[in-house]
């Protein structure tokens, strides 16, 4: 029976301000990345995410980010490996204690949004991160893009490497992602996503934009959860998965 | 032999700025209240300070404190217990991490400045200590005030108490610490602070501002680390309750 | 022809979370009581929203507040009075050269959150509340509560004092508001509020919980922006208004 | 008679942190490079910084950053132009109402750290300073490198731009400053610097590192305040130049 972990990020909400409809995501997906507090997610937001996801049977992973809270951790922040090692360590190890107290632990680690995209190529912080997630103990896996430098650290490092694919973007016939630049950088259409994502984990492929089948060994699905549909998306794609008989569960 | 433990403030700068010589204060203290990040100490403070009390062999404490940088956690904060707690516990676990990285735990939390003096009397808030430090399980003992609801609190959930006295603070015949407001709230001169401190190790007894003799169960002395004067206030402490025959030693 | 105000808080958002739906208030409101970023409002929301007010012909004021973004400044913050007034010029210079960008000034200021009600009776921070808009020059109208001690404050240091009423509160015969904590503090149905405020503007009354008759001399009405059915609230009352005759113009 | 102006960046203490003597700087230097908040400089350090200046006589210009506490401004951060101009004017104004505050106001812009070095080369970023000085009006000189893109777009725009040179730096004989990496980047002889310094300030020239004899309009030199031995550099090269008979005075 094939197997695919869901994986989206949640806990995004910060004081005041809500952020994506955790209670229904966790609903479809296997993993959750949670946020930590440096780019969203106070204290109580990742409390009540861990409760929530432990009641849902949701696996916690670490959603680690630059410090900016102002930009969401979507802008490159050009800090030291070291201050970065730390900066990651000190959310892990926070992360780590609401786990905790939610009788549950880490067991992966997400790099985020501009942390994510800066280390498939910038060595040293994603030397960083391989050595903030080592520091931690435990060898958590690394979820990341296949070919990325922080997988080739962390493979360096002994440390397990969790390739994922991204449910509603098309990609290129070099398997790359198709940039956001680009008119048709996103998938909208659910069945066409399901169908996509249905081959990935029955038949390890996934058709690119221009009809190409292209190999991979993507253990996880990452689907949005802040979209407008993305609640609906996510729903359809464990829908479609679990008809296709496949089984939905963690890569941990 | 007698035994008591020194306690001091550590890792108290951020970013740029710094904050006391922590080196030459681990040369006398037994046990290191570590800056987690709220009032003070960024992550690679953190780390830094615990790898350094590790290998001067002091014992790691959890400083935690109300979300306050630009007050230096002085300030008190109106935040419900929910707020504190969640608060704590990511402080917490966030030092948790550093601590592991350098090869060893947090053994016991003193809260900070406000928070500190809030919970002697604000029961909500001293609740909400306690409950952090069940939350993150292993029953660390809680630092302060003997009275204080926090201890009570402590207590009542089963939890150890360690109450401390303050080095360099007069203290009234009543046992509480002449206020601040008052011209002699602090002793200035290292002989009659170290006389005061051998008689608390040798005797369990405190001389306050009038004379009178005050039974104590101090286990642990606060001394500073960011007043002029403080290293060899500490040293000099250090150095007499040595003369005496007192083993300085943590109580954790 | 009678002449009331409608003010309404926005530019609440922060980074990558939105808040509120200001355009729609715009439409209904006659100024604008924006977040100036130490509770909500990051410097960009606060250059659109005063762009977007200049734009719909709304009077801006600054909505100055406790630096507490994690509490959005509903946390009282025992800062000193001095802080307080400093935190306070900084806001209000910074909202000054957004609406000076945007070709526009400041007309006045309304504390918000936790502020607001702790200078209805913490006199240390009522001064500084106005040592702060004094400091500012210009001599801005302060908005706020009758009979708050920030108001008497006000009046006494020769500025100008705005008290407001809240449409959809209802009021004790004293002419206070109902709390929070009383099932009926909130007014839920549009019309009984919008009657309300009918009478309030043609007679200078309102009417309270139990019937009696209340005198007041407010010259602006608090419409909320950020709760479930606020846009048509506010555009109820606004339509409501200027069926009864009644000119909606700023009182600055 | 000679003209030059000394400025140093002061006002960089936060919170409970202080850094530099602002007071034994204001005797030696004519301008002063305000931090703002961003990357240290909280509002009453501001406030304290202008009311210092004002009485020293100083001219307050404004130590504009990228949002970055944790790392003192020292961090390029990939904002988007439109971000970085509001988060400049932001500061710009905050500044204003402090000066205002003080009697005085603002006469010029000085990006700090990593935003200084950024915009000799980063187009966009370049354009945002420009873009956030026009937008406060007033039209403000920026005090930068010769040659640099920032200058370049402030001309363009119709600003004044005023270039600066290091008292302590050696610079290469193409006239750039000598990479902080090599060993004689510093010069840390007061004598050495000083005539530099009034060669300068007479003849408008620096002596390059290799005895090469650089033309440069420079009219102002920048003297650290926040390295060992700064305030005696600075009143030094003050002191040399007025035995030199140059006259020390704001560009502004």
């Amino acid at each position: 029976m094939p197997v695919i972990d869901l994986n989206s990020d949640v806990g995004e909400s910060f004081g005041n301000w809500s952020m994506g409809d955790d209670a229904a995501i966790f609903e479809s997906v296997s993993s959750a990345n949670v946020a930590c507090g440096f780019h969203a997610g106070d204290p109580s937001t990742m409390a009540q995410t861990a409760r929530s996801a432990a009641a849902a049977g949701v696996t916690i992973g670490a959603h680690v980010a630059y410090r900016d809270l102002a930009g969401f951790g979507r802008r490159f922040l050009d800090c030291t490996p070291t201050e970065l090692a730390d900066d990651i360590l000190y959310q892990l190890g926070a992360l780590q204690a609401m786990a905790a107290a939610a009788g549950k632990r880490i067991h992966y680690v997400k790099p985020h949004g501009a942390l994510y995209n800066t280390i498939v190529t910038h060595e040293p912080h994603a030397q960083a991160v391989v050595d903030a997630v080592r520091a931690l103990g435990g060898d958590l896996p690394i979820l990341g893009l296949p070919g990325s430098a922080v997988h080739a650290r962390a493979a360096a490092a002994g440390l397990r490497t969790v390739t994922e694919a991204f449910a509603d973007r098309n990609y290129t016939p070099e398997g790359t992602l198709v940039s956001r630049r680009e008119p048709e950088a996103v998938i909208h259409d659910p069945e066409a996503v399901t169908a996509n994502m249905v081959r990935l984990a029955t038949e390890g492929t996934i058709t690119a934009i221009d009809g190409t089948v292209i190999r991979t060994d993507a253990e996880s699905i990452c689907v949005h959860s802040d979209t407008p549909g993305a609640v609906a998306m996510a729903a359809a794609v464990r829908r479609g998965l679990e008809e296709a008989g496949v089984n939905i569960r963690s890569f941990a």
